[in-house]
């Protein structure tokens, strides 16, 4: 039996030595909650191997309040696997032990920070259990009070009910106070435990610094069957030193060396050798699934598909080969077409209602579990997610994403629906893979190589019908490009993908029965971007022009543009540079200037003041 | 007296006729909610004055569900201002009656139609009526049950009850279908109603079909004093065609030619001449306020000063010279340093806790009401209203957004913290404004330059200190860049901003002891961005070399090259490639190699290049 309060004290005080020992961190919101991690971790509800941090069936533990690293990295201290000299090395450049909880430590499960984050990934980590593995392991997160004012906490609230997620355990730390002041409600816990009730979730009340309390209630949460259980715990800021307890000004403030010394005073005896222990989890696994062989991709030239469409007959055709796919849509299903997958392998689909950021912290937590989830909405819509998305980078997430309906292209309904800054978004992310087929046979590709991919990856599907480009047994690959059309007397390059792909081959015909021969390439892979064909193009035309249905920045024409740019040949950009509105989608394409017409007058323009430069 | 029975008739018949006319559109949609509005609009609940939309006293009315567009046009249509010929021109090129509303029709409030954005639209409305213009006037907010699983309404509801906003009356219109199936809650209104009495609102369930029920609900909403209101209302969704009414499968689609003559003959005979009566509001307006003098910049350039502690200096600085500002945080005021600007007028500042969306949508509304809001995050949270950003430039916002602790410099914290996206997201958005300062004197200057401009403008700060490096009459503009070093054997040019413009003053001196002289460029407006510097300086030095932190893509360097492209001029991109960690700034700064002494390299390395190719 351990002695959680000896436990509790070492924690305190690693919390605060190891915070003044860097000079900046969080030592205050760790005091408020370690009471209630230490009764977690220490109490005997929470199992884990701590030799093998990737057992399937180990309980997870989340820090959605991830300044409260201090606390983190204590509990694995007092675990005996985390050295004091090692806590003394927090945040600096070299160690693991990271301002905000992320991956490099080997104890984390999902990179934390960004609040209002965590508990989506314990759902996704939840479903896992309950649907997909069946494994008994619980998920736990500790949430910050200020944070529950993120909207992103009520859409996993509500999608953890709605899922019956009794495996789910939420902690907020009412601790009363945020980074500048009081939080709307301060110690009233009755606006948690009502708003929590309203959401379908079982709320037990307690004093977070009172451990038979805590014991207990983490006992009676282990029996919840199919209601999520959160935890609403009454604690003190800097709880423990009295000058700094539950006083406004202390967060994020690390105590200097003479109040250091005064708190470890406050504090007492330490018993270093105070090592916790935790019971290991029940050494069972989730079944083995192989993966098996899967039709080939079948089209015919003559009839236009939708990449959408595409998108989701891809899901459903790969899927023997890559059992650990499951997929997720936000209420759109009929849309993106991932309703193709669902009506296949309904087990596999997970609706995730109209809550986009859930959605994508599901998928991060899913991720994590070994899943490899496909993500879809419309591309317009991921921006809600962005934040979840740019985060789910540090947790090194594997999730495929889908944005459908993007460009002005999708026409009559409007500029709320266009997707014209998802390429931009996608392609800040470190080693992202940014994919824009063209047709159906590379969308369905395209499907597969994110699959085999590791890693964040994107696909943009376009709303209309295409006309099929390729051959069934055509090859494509992330960063690969396609030459479409090309001779030796071409005057320019046309780069395009998607929707203007088709608009490019038109203006090529027209430009050739005017004489003029243009390179046609199909950028479908636009991060990795091919740069070498790209260099090739532009030095052999001597022009580049690029045409997309996406607004002028960070989209593929930049991409193109920053390829080519140590050929110093000149790149001109086709966007989309005008307020959107409804139209017909060739009315939009004509009106943005993004269309055959205008792609027909570029090149001409630009190879008429050529040869004038001449 | 209005005839509602009559309007409320004659409103299904447009909304069915002109969605079948344009092909496309969400007339189930529109029927659900169709006695709701006319109960509201035509019921003597709501005043306006349609010929004056602008009048500052009138209601507002914001369809959240923007695809009920139907129902809002056909409103105005029985209000006798728009004809029938309009309505017919629905979703066409040429017609402002888009697919969803936008501000092109004259009657919209705020472009709607990604869910989940109206209620915060209203919030700021109502809160620019109680605390600012302090006016009668009330704020009604449509919205879909479908949406109310969108995190971002529960934000707008907690803030909206936080600042008491009795003023606001919100109209969930429960009709069960959302776009692919039923809702997670169908039928049940329990669930909403427990909802928004545990988030602090009125709740009144109705049956949004019974007109004396709804009259008695908006009568009753007036009533409110200190509370927000839900009317809940159990609707039907396509109410009033049979074969519609209440069956999955119709949303967002047009009755077909033959299904519209039978839902027209079961609605039976409409009278177009039932014109609804709307009363004007009181004619009451705010208090003229107009700007007086301020003092001018002040800072002695011995002391380096942070240019995010410049941006909250500015904001109280410039305030008597604009006085329809007003100043918006999430939680963080202490570190974007608003809180300077909320010290000195606290009227005047709106805390928005921890809930980014929400604050987004509450700016928008404020705008639209004639405020300038300035609104303050870090730069890596506003990731998480991207959404609400992308529509803002759709309801034509004046918006000022602040992004503080931007960047790897700022250190120990780590990734989560970072923003590293931020240029990219903003310069996505069309007529953008986008500033880096990278000392005080500059930020102030942009801070009013930002107030000034009529737009959405963000400015990017850093959490260091830095240098100041500017005369307190040095004037910047919107668009403008400053040669900082430069002579006539310029070898480079290198083009920076905010904390790595210090790094290449540092490269500059560096290089010049070595006998190399390199051009150095502030780039404090990335967009627009200074073309004609930035083409001249390419001309003249044949090398340009950007230097930013923040990603790789759709910064600032993708924003020169693409702005030089046209002359041939090679430019070469330093910028963050490596995942970020925690660490010193400098520390950082150097693994990132967007250091000084990566720049002296980089210069180094290409001009021998350069010498090779020759």
């Amino acid at each position: 039996m351990n002695d959680l309060d000896s436990i509790a004290k070492l924690i305190r005080y690693y919390s605060l030595v190891m915070s003044s020992e860097a000079g900046s961190g969080h030592p205050t919101s760790s005091l408020s909650a370690a009471d209630l991690m230490t009764g977690l971790v220490f109490g005997g509800t929470f199992k884990y191997d701590l030799d093998d941090p990737h057992h399937p069936n180990n309980d997870r533990l989340i820090f959605s309040k991830g300044h409260a690293s201090p606390l983190f990295y204590s509990l694995w201290a007092a675990a005996g696997r985390v050295s004091e000299k090692e806590m003394l090395e927090f945040r600096k450049f070299t160690s693991s032990l990271e301002g905000h909880p992320t991956r490099d430590f080997k104890y984390t499960e999902a990179a934390t920070g960004s609040l209002g984050q965590g508990l989506s990934i314990g759902v996704g980590m939840a479903l896992n259990a309950r649907y997909l593995d069946k494994l008994p392991y619980r998920t736990y997160v500790l949430l910050g009070d200020s944070e529950m004012a993120e909207g992103s906490q009520w859409e996993a609230m509500e999608i953890a009910a709605h899922y019956q997620l009794g495996n789910l355990i939420g902690i907020i730390d009412v601790n009363r106070l945020g980074q500048r002041g009081e939080t709307m409600y301060g110690h009233d816990l009755s606006v948690y435990r009502d708003r929590v009730t309203a959401f379908g979730w079982e709320p037990i009340v307690i004093d977070g610094h009172y451990m038979p309390q805590i014991l207990t209630a983490f006992k009676q949460a282990t029996q919840a069957k199919d209601k999520p259980v959160m935890i609403i715990a009454k604690t003190l800021k800097g709880k423990g030193v009295s000058f700094i307890e539950d006083k406004n000004g202390w967060h994020g403030k690390p105590l200097k060396k003479d109040e250091l010394a005064r708190a470890l005073r406050e504090l007492g005896p330490i018993d270093k050798k105070a090592i916790g222990q935790i019971p290991k989890p029940e050494n069972v696994r989730p079944a083995e699934c192989g993966g098996s062989d899967i039709k080939p991709v079948s089209y015919s030239s003559d009839k236009p598909v939708a990449t959408r469409h595409a998108y989701g007959t891809g899901l459903e055709r790969i899927y023997p080969k890559y059992p650990h796919m499951v997929v997720l849509d936000a209420e759109v299903s009929n849309s993106t077409y991932s309703e193709i997958f669902k009506a296949r392998y309904p087990e596999r689909f997970f609706e995730m209602y109209i809550a986009e950021q859930n959605m994508m912290g599901n998928a991060l937590g899913l991720s994590i579990r070994g899943k490899v989830p496909f993500v879809s909405t419309f591309a317009a819509f991921l921006t809600r997610a962005f934040d979840q998305i740019r985060m789910s980078q540090y947790s090194l997430a594997n999730i495929k994403i889908c944005g459908s309906h993007a460009g002005v292209s999708i026409g009559e309904d409007g500029s709320s629906q266009m997707g014209l800054e998802d390429i931009a978004m996608f392609r800040t992310l470190l080693n992202s893979v940014v994919l824009y087929p063209s047709d159906a046979v590379s969308a369905e590709k395209l499907v597969e190589e994110m699959a085999k991919h590791s890693g964040i990856a994107y696909i943009r599907t376009t709303r209309k019908e295409t006309p099929i480009l390729y051959r069934n047994d055509e090859v494509f690959r992330i960063g690969g490009s396609k030459v479409l059309r090309s001779s030796k007397a071409d005057v320019a390059a046309v780069v395009a993908a998607g929707i203007t792909l088709h608009e490019a081959l038109r203006a090529y015909e027209e430009l050739r029965q005017e004489g003029l021969l243009i390179q046609v390439i199909d950028l479908y892979s636009i991060k990795p971007v091919d740069v070498e064909t790209l260099i090739q193009a532009a030095r052999k035309t001597g022009l580049v022009i690029t045409v997309e249905d996406h607004f002028a920045e960070g989209g593929l024409g930049e991409a193109v543009t920053n390829a080519v740019s140590s050929t110093g040949v000149p790149v001109y950009t086709l966007a989309v540079r005008k307020m959107p509105r409804s139209g017909t989608p060739d009315e939009l394409l004509a009106y943005e200037e993004i269309s055959h017409a205008a792609i027909v007058k570029e090149v001409k323009d630009k190879v008429k003041n050529r040869k004038r430069e001449r």
